[in-house]
This record gives structure tokens, sequence and C-alpha cells, in this order.
């Protein structure tokens, strides 16, 4: 019998812990922690309280705060740092990775000047190495504490997917496989900034049936954008699209949803940012989405709303009369 | 200056009125009520108290329940009765209603035994006349309470739809068109089957992670049977797709979602609806529905399961324990 697979996780935040979780119960699991106490407590505690309080933690998962270490044990490499941070973490193990083990990223956001996906950043980091996702509705929390979930492996090449997909499977988290990585990723990256649209719906008081409007119409955008780059519009139905879309601007605990609902009720967006305390990818990824729109020649009000208030020009009020304004043509067209 | 054309709407329950008191703000208006104490109430008072409460209705429109007044009177003809009593009331005015005036259905339902859907309804009984519907994310208390809202007007022809738009828009109630009248109408009928699956997944507290799976494979499989019937997939990524969808799964006042809520804590099918007190569609519409699934050969594990529970033939426990046992494949693959 071959040696079980060996998987490591890099980046101890709340999704990367919960993932190294789901892989831990089924095959030798490894976390690896900026920060040695979190590495210490996963250890010895079996919980990671910074990020998910007091859920308990397979006994099996180990963590490290080597970097280096964890890189080399790998024989399938799961990305769970912020989007910002792959690449001056991946660069500093970019010899320690053997050949062909697959890169999984569990990252949500784009490179700033760059505008690269994650899964293209950790190719140029990573030259070689079959590369994909994880991504799907996923509230961490709610995993942990052994609520039923769905999600999906996106690779190119579907024999890899398949192989991965039992590696983070159980009997309430069904693992799905896609091979369009381009739709999966940009469906979780383009669904942040809806997230901080509805959020600011919520904030608003603007009622249940403007809310389904931001996420129909963000829907619309999200698919319009991701075709015109190349991917198949169908992704966009599916889990990493509408499914993650709906969690997001539905769970109470979303990071994104949460900041809008704070700009909303009169914070500015630091001290949203502040009050958060975690990383809210869709304020980081707003302006360099709306690049790509511009590059693509893609109209996408709704998230140019939401990056004219992330930067300050605009206010949620503003932004919602905004889009009312747009007529109302065919279903089909622009706005 | 061509006479202002007059809107009749039929069926004063909550969705006939509140159609009726938008279209009121922009031309006169006429509301049949089955109920002569509803009409005069909306006459004297401009309230209809027993689906709307308190609110207040336009004070130019008006009310009848007169049927045959209300047919004769008619240049757009808006049907608002509930599915099952479409063709009973239509046969009625079947000679009262002038050619050529287009008649737009509200129901969400399918007609038992044949399984029409209600504009094949309406065109067996009123043949020769423009046939389409008014759909949308649009929770009738809310847009009576003023708050915005976005809907659509489906017809074959396009320039029905682009004449009836301005009847029933408003600075806060965008009205978009779509001439794929079979995608749009599905939507409605169909997302009242997945609103139930999810009100249990609320009665059964199984977290916002399955129900947003439920409402992604739910629509997956709503697109499935659409496609498979010939309507344009794409409408299911709409505002009478996704985005009643999302509105009906999350409305706390839902009436298909709370009657699976209902149903998870305890309730048999009939305690649930009499509690209810009005129409839940999805409960008569389930068994038709799962006939579609087995003519066009698609399959709806999620419509299976809820058409299990409303004939008493499965829990809600074992719904969705059906749903996780199937493997979770490909995403574009069944289940």
């Amino acid at each position: 019998m071959a040696r079980p697979v060996r998987v490591v996780v890099l980046g101890a935040g709340s999704w990367g812990t919960t993932v190294a979780g789901l892989a831990a119960h089924n095959t030798p699991t490894l976390l690896w922690a900026r920060n040695s106490d979190t590495a210490d407590e996963i250890n010895t505690e079996h919980r990671n309280s910074r990020y998910l309080g007091e859920r308990a933690l397979p006994d099996s998962m180990r963590s490290t705060a080597d970097l280096v270490e964890a890189a080399q044990e790998a024989d399938v490499l799961v990305v769970g740092v912020p989007s910002h941070a792959v690449r001056s973490t991946l660069t500093q193990i970019a010899n320690e990775v053997r050949a062909w083990v697959p890169v999984l990223s569990l990252a949500k956001g784009l490179e700033p000047g760059t505008r690269l996906r994650p899964t293209e950043v950790i190719a140029e980091c990573l030259p070689g190495h079959p590369v994909g996702l994880l991504a799907g509705p996923n509230i961490a929390r709610e995993i942990v504490d052994g609520l039923a979930a769905a999600s999906v492996v996106a690779t190119q090449d579907v024999r890899v997917a398949t192989a991965l997909q039992p590696l983070f499977a159980s009997a309430v988290f069904r693992v799905y496989r896609n091979t369009d990585v381009l739709g999966c990723e940009l469906g979780g990256v383009l669904k942040n900034i809806v997230a901080i649209a509805s959020g600011m719906a919520d904030g608003l008081d603007v009622g249940d049936n403007t809310r389904a409007m931001v996420l129909a119409r963000g829907l619309a955008e999200m698919t319009r954008l991701g075709e015109a780059m190349g991917a198949n519009p169908r992704t966009f139905a599916g889990l990493t699209g509408v499914g993650d879309l709906i969690a997001t601007c539905m769970s109470p605990s979303s990071r994104n949803r949460r900041v809008g609902e704070f700009i909303a009720r009169g914070m500015t967006v630091e001290e949203a940012v502040a009050k958060l305390g975690q990383v809210a990818e869709g304020v980081k990824t707003a302006p360099t989405v709306m690049e790509l729109a511009r590059d693509y020649n893609v109209d996408m009000p709704i998230a140019a709303e939401v990056e004219a208030v992330v930067a300050g020009r605009q206010t949620p009020e503003g932004a919602y009369r905004g889009l009312r304004k747009v007529a109302a043509g065919s279903e089909d067209e622009v706005a």
C-alpha cells in the first residue's frame, strides 16, 4: 500500500485551519501558522482560539510555524494565506516544494498592481505544478461545528481534481469537481464586492426585494465579466458562483458583508476594516476589478458603486440612489 | 391625446393588490376582489386589511366585486388569482374581454392534471390575446411600504413588453423586459419548491452553508428542467430565476419558505398550510413538477425530496439525509 498523501495547509486563519481540519480526518495533515503561539495552541490544545474560538480541531492535525518544514512535507499544498501574502509566502519556499505536487488556492482576492488571480500568482511562484482551487459556500465556523456543506475542487486536469476530492470530503462535506478554474476563481473574487453591496443594503434597511435584486444583478455582472475573460458562464450558476455569493451575502459573520453594513451605518472604510480586525478581500479587490471591467469593456454598475464607496468618493445612500437611476431595459442588457 | 390605458387586476390577494397599487400611480386602475367587503374597504378606506394590514393604498385605485364589469373595462388584464383559480375565473369572462387586450399573469403554480403553466391556461381561456407575465423578487409588503424593487415583464413580442413596462414602473420599482416567457414563468413556479426546501433547512437549523448549497443546487435543477423544456438557461440567472429564488428563500414572510419551516418544526403538511392561512403554491405544484421531471428525463433530487415530504412519504430530516447521500461528482452532473 502506498504511503498516504500528506496535505500541508499554509495559513492558520479561520478557513485555512478549517480546511486542514477537514483533511486531517482523511490523511496526515500539517498546518503552517505564521504565529508560533497559534501552532503551539493547535498542537497542545487542539484549537485556534483567535479565529475559531473554543471549537475543537481534530487531534490528529499538526501545526508548525516553520514554513520550510511545512513546504518540504507536502504531497498536496493548500495555500490559505490572504491574497496579498501569497507571493511573498511562496517565494520563500519555491525551492522546497517537491516537483509535481499539486497546489490548491483558498484565496479570494486579486493581486494589486499585477491584477493576477491567486492561481496565476501561484503558477508564477511554483512553475510546473498543477494549480487549482477549493471554493464554495463555506462559512468556516459552521464546518468546524460539523454542519453540512458542499464545495468544489477546480483544476484544469479533471484527473487531478478527481484524486483530490476524497482528501477533503466527509459524510457532511461534499466536494464536487470542475475544470473551469478561471470561472470558479472569479466567482470567489467577485462575490466579495457584491457582498459589500449587500451589506450596505442591510445597513440602509432597504429590504429583501432590493437585496435579492442586488444579488441577481450582481451575479449578472459577475457572469458578464467572467464570460468576457473566457470563463464558462454556467460556472457562475454553481456552488462557486451563486452558491458562494448567497452564503457570503446572507451570513451574519461574512466579513465583506459586515464591512458594507458598518459603512452604511456611518463608519469610514478605515473604521469598518479596523472594527472587523480581519481581512475583507472585497475592499482591496474592488479597484482592481474595475480596472478589469474597463479593460474588457464590461459594464459593472454595482461594482462601480462599491468601488466608489470604498474609495471615499460616494456614500452608501448615493450608491443605492445611483443603482436605481439606471434605466431598466431588457434583462440581458447592461444594468 | 389617446385615452389612458386602463389596467384591470383580477384578484385582491397581497400581490394582486400591490400590483394594482403600482399601476394606479401611472394610469386608471381597477382591482377585482372576490369578496365585496374587500372591494368596499379598498374604495372607502384605501387599504386591504386582510392581506396588507394597515398599509395605505393609492386613493386613485378603485375596486369592484363585479367580475364582468372589471373584464369589460380592461385595456390590460392582469391575472392575480391563485393558479388553481385561473381557469374558472377566466372562463366566466371569456366573452367580456375586448380583442387584442394583453393579459399578464401573476400566478406561480402549474394546473394540476393538465400541468399547464398559468400563461398556457390563459391562452386556452382567452385565445388570440397576447399573453405574458410580471415576475421577479417582489415581496408585496415591502413594495406597498415604498421600498425599492425590480421586476420583469415577459412577453413573446418585445413591443408588447416595452409598451407595458411604464404602466407598472416607478422611481423605486424598476421593470425590465424579457421575451423568454417560458423561462421567466418556470422560474417563478420552480422556486417555490426550493423555497420549501430552504424553509426546512431553517427549521432544522442546518446552517447558512447548507442553505446556500440547497439554493445553488436547486437553481441548477430548475435550470436543467427549464432548458429541457426549451427555455433559455440564462433566464434562470436573472431576476425571475435566482432573484426571485433568493427573495423567496430569505424573506421571513415567504409563504412557501414558512410552510417548509413549519413542517421541519414538527407540523403535518395540513397543519402547516392551515397555520399559513394563505396559498403556498409549492405544496400543490411539487407533484406536478416531478411528473414533468420524469417526462423530460431530468434528475431533480431537491424537488423529489420536497415532493416526498409534502406527500407524507418522507420526513424533513430524512430528506436532508437523502440529499447528503448523493455522491458528489462533476458540478455539471446530476445532484
